[in-house]
């Protein structure tokens, strides 16, 4: 008889490694559960079930703060883009660690959200009360149940990726993303920012992202190549533009979280203000450059890395030759919309961090010196 | 007859080895002729005589939002702490090479302020340009008289650091602080919400500046032999909190410009959501903890470190013994207030990246790669 390799714990993992690459290919059924129900298409709007503020209330909002730690700060970064674009107010972003002792200026005009997959995010849960205790209306994106900030906040839109069991978030966090287009088409309609047919046109490139994520894992052969062609790099740069520069951070913090490789991401165009004295023939530089309004400026800043001997690995939209003849390895990704790039530029980014990771032979799912929700200040 | 090593170049560094050097010792004389001739110390007011708006202006002012690159944008978050602090307006503070494509959501009502040592900035003046369009109040802190960003801005606050010729920005930086700091005394003031004695207090604190910069510039040596220490590190990490976060950003920055260590801030707060898998041994960790209100959380962040064997540089209030005796190396620096720390913290940070870059043996005064002022976006 064969002998059969198996453990409970490979069961819960899959068969895959790692819970992390598990929940990296969970990704395309944690989005579809995550929109599973909330779209009412025929009013190009969504519907929240706990979101707690209604049409009424949600027009009396004058500003939004949205708070947040680590990877989830990420996903309120991208959401400034869709909600400041979408519905036309104002919206500031802010580390929960230094909203809680800033004395934040904010009123009952102002709507604070705050993001924690856990809902048990320390900081994360005071800056929600300090919210609170000004009056500001409030409302959370939380991925765990009957958590203490879900329970705290008058409102909360859950993102329903499942337990999450590697330390650094994937599936999580492209729910939060999800959780955010969704809130930016409920309140575009709810204040009138946001037409029935631009509610519709979006709700329908939401639609795709479910299979889109399935084809962009499809990356996975080729990003592992690519991992083991620069796994020995020191340091690595990751650079994007608008609603994609968040996601050149959180490629970083993955990449620095899991492989302990000193990573950092930066807006493109910040570069030239200090960082390109970093770069050089080791310096490898992950560039995000899908096709959107931003693309030539990102493409310049490009040149200006491969100018300094920077290795660009570049993201970029299907068949872009222009990128693919510049840079040294490139990720072709399906196109979407500029609103949802973000979505899928995410999962080739996690890609290359795990398996970076695995071949530096880390501990992926429980990297050294972090747990996995941040109970403590 | 004995040899004279002189040259024209070295006449104009005032005998020091480097402009960069110089620029950091000129920085009392600095802050000294940015404030001169600008204190109403009575009225608890100051003067700024191209402002461009009066207090009736400044009253209808429902929201800031201040634009800036590199440098320039690190005082700018460092000022949101001071204006929203004294003011209560919401200030929002983006990068110039964002706010330009992110069709920003600002009215008449808001005020754009625009940070520059030259004046020229591409990004920054595009971001001024997008503003004025949008029939925002907007403002411009310059160093270079009568640049274009100076004259397109409806008004100006000039700081009078004198010519800058160091790429790595020293004494602009701490004159675009002492201006920030001008502004808010005046905005308070005019708006309400500044009183005579509190401001009478900001003013006298302010005085104080250039002779505790005198001070702290006696911090060299110590600094020099700090540098020798740790000159080898391939990464560091710089941390601090509130007011003195961006100051942490600034430190990381100046390194990476001139000795090409890969060095990042980050509010200390947000270490255990990731970058703390970074440290080990190998890894200096330079903490800002004066003796504040987040002194208790900041020393908890700093023994975090220690614990995980990062080998911590703290920058702390004179004779605090408690720091002393945990971190492996320290830089005491006298007490001032809250609001003016970040001045005088920011010293001994030049003076490390400048002596690591000496002892690597970089060209301090032209780091490779980078350019004095980015004319092009």
């Amino acid at each position: 008889a064969r002998h059969i390799d198996w453990s409970p714990l490979m069961a819960e993992k899959g068969g895959y490694k790692h819970f992390m690459l598990k929940e990296i290919h969970e990704q395309p059924r944690a989005v579809r559960d995550t929109i599973a129900g909330r779209l009412q298409e025929q009013q190009g709007d969504v519907y929240l079930e706990d979101l707690g503020y209604a049409d009424a209330a949600l027009q009396t909002v004058q500003r939004m703060v949205i708070v947040a730690c680590g990877t989830s700060w990420h996903a309120a970064l991208t959401g400034k883009f869709l909600i400041e674009g979408h519905c036309r107010i104002p919206v500031e972003i802010d580390i929960a660690s230094e909203f809680r002792y800033r004395s934040p200026v904010i009123d009952e005009k102002t709507l604070v959200m705050v993001i924690s997959q856990s809902g048990e995010t320390a900081d994360t849960l005071a800056a929600l009360r300090e919210a609170k205790k000004l009056g500001a209306m409030n409302l959370a994106i939380c991925n765990v149940l009957d958590s203490s900030i879900a329970r705290d906040a008058a409102g909360v839109i859950y993102t329903h990726a499942g337990p999450e069991i590697g330390v650094a978030s994937t599936k999580a966090f492209v729910t939060q993303l999800t959780a955010l287009y969704l809130f930016t088409i409920r309140l575009g309609r709810a204040i009138g920012r946001l037409s029935v047919s631009e509610g519709q046109q979006m709700i329908a490139d939401l639609k795709k992202v479910p299979e889109l994520l399935e084809q962009t894992l499809k990356l996975n052969g080729q990003t592992e190549k690519i991992a083991r062609q620069y796994m020995n790099a020191r340091d690595f740069l990751y650079l994007g533009r608008g609603r994609n520069f968040p996601i050149a951070l959180e490629g970083a913090l993955k990449l620095k979280e899991i492989s302990y490789i000193h990573a950092e991401g930066y807006p493109a165009g910040e570069m030239k203000h200090g960082p390109i004295a970093l770069i050089d023939e080791h310096v490898p530089v992950v560039v995000l450059v899908p096709k959107n309004s931003t693309y030539e400026k990102t493409v310049s800043n490009m040149e200006e890395v491969i100018a300094r001997s920077g290795r660009v690995i570049a993201l970029c939209s299907e068949g872009d030759h222009e990128v693919q003849d510049k840079a040294e390895a490139t990720l072709e990704l399906p196109e979407l919309s500029d609103d949802l790039d973000p979505i899928l530029l995410s999962v080739p980014l996690q890609l290359l961090a795990y398996h970076i990771a695995v071949l530096k032979g880390t501990d992926v799912d429980q990297p050294r010196n972090l747990a996995k929700s941040v109970t403590v200040e």
